[in-house]
């Protein structure tokens, strides 16, 4: 039977009906009415009627940036929409027909990878989403982990330096803060004017934009600017720091790199495995892990999502 | 049905035979011929022969410190004892009619708190053993996490200081470097070596016993010494902040302290608590977790690797 899959991101709401494969029958993408908890819950709905018109379905999976809690019901803090304890399950439900679960979007983005992409065949992966910020899931055992309260996984809040610099989650020193594409963004503006010669490159494309942007540190690294490789180096010297803190813990077979900044490849996978190899304790007493790039590259969250169904189903 | 459980340390080997409700039915402790493997096959197992006498049991359990590879039977690194890709499970299987599991010390220890102790209760459990070194356990929904390797719940090697304290493991500015029964023993040497007005009373005790040992630290802490209390909330003070950066990764339910350290009490757990509260991501959006002493004192080891070869066969 199928299921359905959306994600609920700062701008669009993506939708797919998606077969007993992982495959997509059919998708659609709507404007995210980020502000207005009530019109998103009418915005979801909307999508997922039109999504099930004439197919039989399990249910619907709703990805989401945030706390969701243990039983997939509520939506306990969302950073970038105004939700607090939002018990969007049952507001969904009490619209549709069909059963729903709510998922935290990297949680729904690892298990696509794990079920249909770089993880296919493993047991154990953790997978690290490189975006504005550092999104993380974990599949322990064929298992999402999504510990006691439901908010396991949140890789980018591993502490990496004491006293560090400033996170958006309120601490000090985390992952996020070094390792996210706002870091690398950041960096690349610090570069750029420091006179650093290596940031000239960098500069010079921030002058032709008129700002700088992902998109001008994406096309510098590209055209193997050193001073942007500088900077994609140091957040990879980062990520494969925290792997090898991340393998002392969860000890996964395989981790998959994810998010936009995965866009860079090699570029950036070649300091994540040398950082990693350089830091792993124990080294040699344990096999080589495999650290790889994400298969999918915008449907995860809704591929994952929807599988997420069918596991919630089955288990019950 | 019974089972045996045991736990083999670097000075002596203890031995029990554990009944359905993990309870201690008979237990014994003999030398620990650690420099010698094949003795130490021939000890286990004249100890699993005297325990199982005139009794029907499922099978051993045997703990050690050290990397025990996924399927519960080879050894492949113990740092105390000569082992190296050791098959353990195989060379006792084979002097012996009932069958064996190897589960590491800390695992097993873990699991006997999480199904008879202080985690008694929980489906989300994390232990941390402060002894020599920094042991840990994970139990995440109710299964020990083992991880693709059988090596997770290292919790002792999460890196908290980039080019920190070198560590036995090689690497450097792990936790075990900073919140060891060692850690703790070094810093009250540096202490009482600094004419640190602090440090005075350490300086007397060790000049009394001729040397400063662990013994001399806890004595210190149980008189409220300022500069002893004063390094054990450092140390604390670590813990407290690796917590925080597990409860990320890992969202317990509850965290146990166990270990020789842990005898300090609140002493030990009041600073623990204080650092993670300070140290938590996003804090107030998560229900508060519960840090807790360890119950067993020194039987953890042989009622949970007991328990676990029940787990084993009814898994299998």
């Amino acid at each position: 039977m199928h299921a359905i899959g959306i994600d609920i991101g700062g701008t669009k709401i993506a939708g797919a009906l998606v077969d007993a494969q992982g495959k997509i029958v059919f998708e659609e993408r709507v404007p995210s009415p980020a502000g207005d908890p009530e019109a998103m819950v009418d915005a979801v709905v909307g999508l997922i009627k039109r999504l099930s018109e004439n197919h039989e379905v399990i249910g619907a999976g709703v990805a989401a940036a945030g706390f969701i809690d243990a039983e997939q019901s509520t939506i306990i803090y969302a950073p970038n929409i105004s939700w607090r304890n939002e018990p969007f399950k049952a507001k969904l439900e009490a619209k549709l027909d069909i059963p729903v679960i709510i998922e935290n979007d990297a949680n729904a983005a690892g298990w696509a990878e794990y079920r249909y992409g770089a993880g296919r065949g493993y047991k154990h992966m953790i997978m690290l989403t490189i975006g504005t910020g550092v999104g993380g899931a974990v599949i322990a055992d064929s298992h999402m982990l999504r510990g006691g309260f439901g908010i396991a996984g949140e890789l980018g809040h591993l502490r990496m330096v004491p006293d560090g610099l400033l996170c958006g989650c309120g601490q000090h020193g985390c992952l996020e803060s070094y390792a996210s594409g706002s870091a690398l963004l950041r960096s690349a503006k610090e570069l750029a004017a420091s006179g650093d010669p290596d940031g000239k490159r960098l500069r010079e494309i921030e002058a032709e934009a008129g700002q700088m942007t992902g998109l001008e540190v994406y096309k510098a690294i590209l055209e193997l600017d050193p001073g942007a490789l500088r900077i994609l180096n140091e957040l990879g010297a980062w990520l494969g720091q925290a792997i090898g803190s991340l393998v002392a813990v969860l000890d996964p077979e395989v981790v998959v790199i994810g998010g936009g900044v995965s866009a860079a490849g090699d570029l950036l996978l070649n300091p994540i495995r040398e950082a990693y190899l350089a830091h792993l304790p124990a080294r040699g007493y344990r096999p080589e892990l495999k650290i790889t790039a994400a298969e999918f590259v915008n449907d995860a969250g809704v591929v994952g999502a929807a599988d997420l169904v069918r596991v919630a189903f089955r288990d019950r």
